[in-house]
């Protein structure tokens, strides 16, 4: 998918919203049976549910691989789904970073073999493990600043010049790649990082993880980072939606909870 | 496996070599159908073909992510013919990492259902991203300084206080974990850094990579590395001893160059 593309369905729908497959066996509805078979299921079943309201879908890769050989299985079946909807934009939440050659064979599967539209990426390793990536019609979406409690670990320690590695790693990210395949992961727990990273990267896409569960606003992160025009963001929920009900309903709850989320966008839409 | 275990094993053979599989449908014996069936064969034929000599094997998980969900199947394989190895170290070469709950997954897919003894993490997210791997009889091996070109992109820039990146990760890692479950990766191909490194962290097993075709040698890996007794390395060779020969005799070339490889270890093994 072409960022032209991605910012014509953002502006058409007014939404910004990702949602997130985290799918856990301890939490889905009673309905599903609790085995790769019954993720695949509920996976497609919130796609569907949710599909009018969200722009992007972004299925997290532990969430199967934790299943073993048949949880991979239940993978390519929701891949296959989200190939049903070209008009949403999907990410394989899978953190992959290693050597050029390497890189490139991750890039194979999952965007290839797979045909997610991009994979979430990890800087640790630089340049070369990060741009085999950035293929034809393709993203690469890199961490920046995460909203776990690890990133104050390495991610906002102070490098020489007194900016916090973050900072680094995101000028390297702009000089590196178009903005146009290349999008950039801020969570959403920490607003006022976003807002600076919004000053330093202004046309990049930013992927939002952490609102809902782990604490970020729909609110704060529109206003930190919302760009007149694209908007260039991508808000991630996924325990709200995937969640909101255990019950016979869940699909309706869900539905509910990804209107909801989409109001508040809308509210706080920049013109 | 417990790090007596592991010691044990490579004091018996006085061999400190792990097995690479990276294997390259281009590069593959003749003989091999070019698929995952065809893989997962070769790698099972390495690996015995090696086993006097090895002391530990590393699957490289995006030589099978490439080929999609047979690809898995050919990884589960192999991971199935390496139980069958008990004395042998097994690593998945996955360099996850990811926050706390979504690092439960992975560790529970890769460490639980595929039975690996260990997988490689990478650092960015800090640390709720890395301790959920170092299960009871398991563990975490972690990015230090890696052997790529982009190595220079991010570990080797100065911190506030003069260092690199890398040496502040490692000093997060000597107090995060017991050494007896946690190693780190540091590459070959920088020998200097390899003996700083071992300064720095006495007593942790090093995931050496970058012996043979990208550069490093095992006389400068054991020199600067290498800790009396234990040893504490695994020197990792992948392409030189896989493709050591295209034709029928592939299984011979191999054994002979992991033969050579464990008599060059003997020749500087510490006294």
């Amino acid at each position: 998918m072409t960022r032209t593309e991605l910012a014509s369905y953002i502006q058409a729908k007014k939404s910004v919203l990702c949602v997130g497959l985290d799918p856990d066996l301890d939490k889905m509805p009673a309905q599903f049976t609790r085995d790769a078979q019954g993720v695949a299921d509920f996976c497609c079943a919130i796609i569907d549910a949710t599909s009018d309201y969200a722009v992007a879908y972004k299925p997290n890769l532990a969430f199967f691989e934790s299943l073993g050989l048949e949880g991979w299985a239940a993978l390519a079946q929701v891949a296959q789904h989200l190939s049903k909807y070209p008009e949403h934009f999907s990410i394989a939440d899978a953190k992959r970073g290693d050597i050029g050659n390497t890189a490139r064979h991750y890039a194979e599967g999952i965007l290839g073999q797979l045909g997610f539209d991009s994979i979430t990426v990890a800087p640790y390793m630089g340049r070369d493990s990060l741009e085999p990536f950035a293929l034809p019609g393709k993203w690469a979406i890199a961490l920046g600043l995460t909203s776990n409690p690890g990133a104050q670990d390495f991610q906002m320690q102070a490098m020489a010049d007194g900016r916090p590695l973050y900072a680094h790693v995101l000028d390297s990210y702009a000089t590196w790649a178009s903005p146009d395949q290349w999008m950039v992961v801020v969570g959403a727990t920490r607003p006022e990082g976003l807002a600076a990273v919004r000053k330093q990267l202004p046309d990049h896409f930013f992927l939002v993880p952490g609102v809902g569960a782990q604490g970020g606003s729909v609110e704060d992160v529109m206003k930190a980072g919302a760009v007149p025009g694209e908007i260039a963001l991508l808000i991630n929920s996924s325990r709200g939606i995937l969640y909101a009900s255990s019950e016979a309903d869940f699909a309706e709850a869900a539905a509910r909870e990804a209107a909801r989320l989409v109001q508040e966008m809308k509210q706080h839409w920049p013109s």
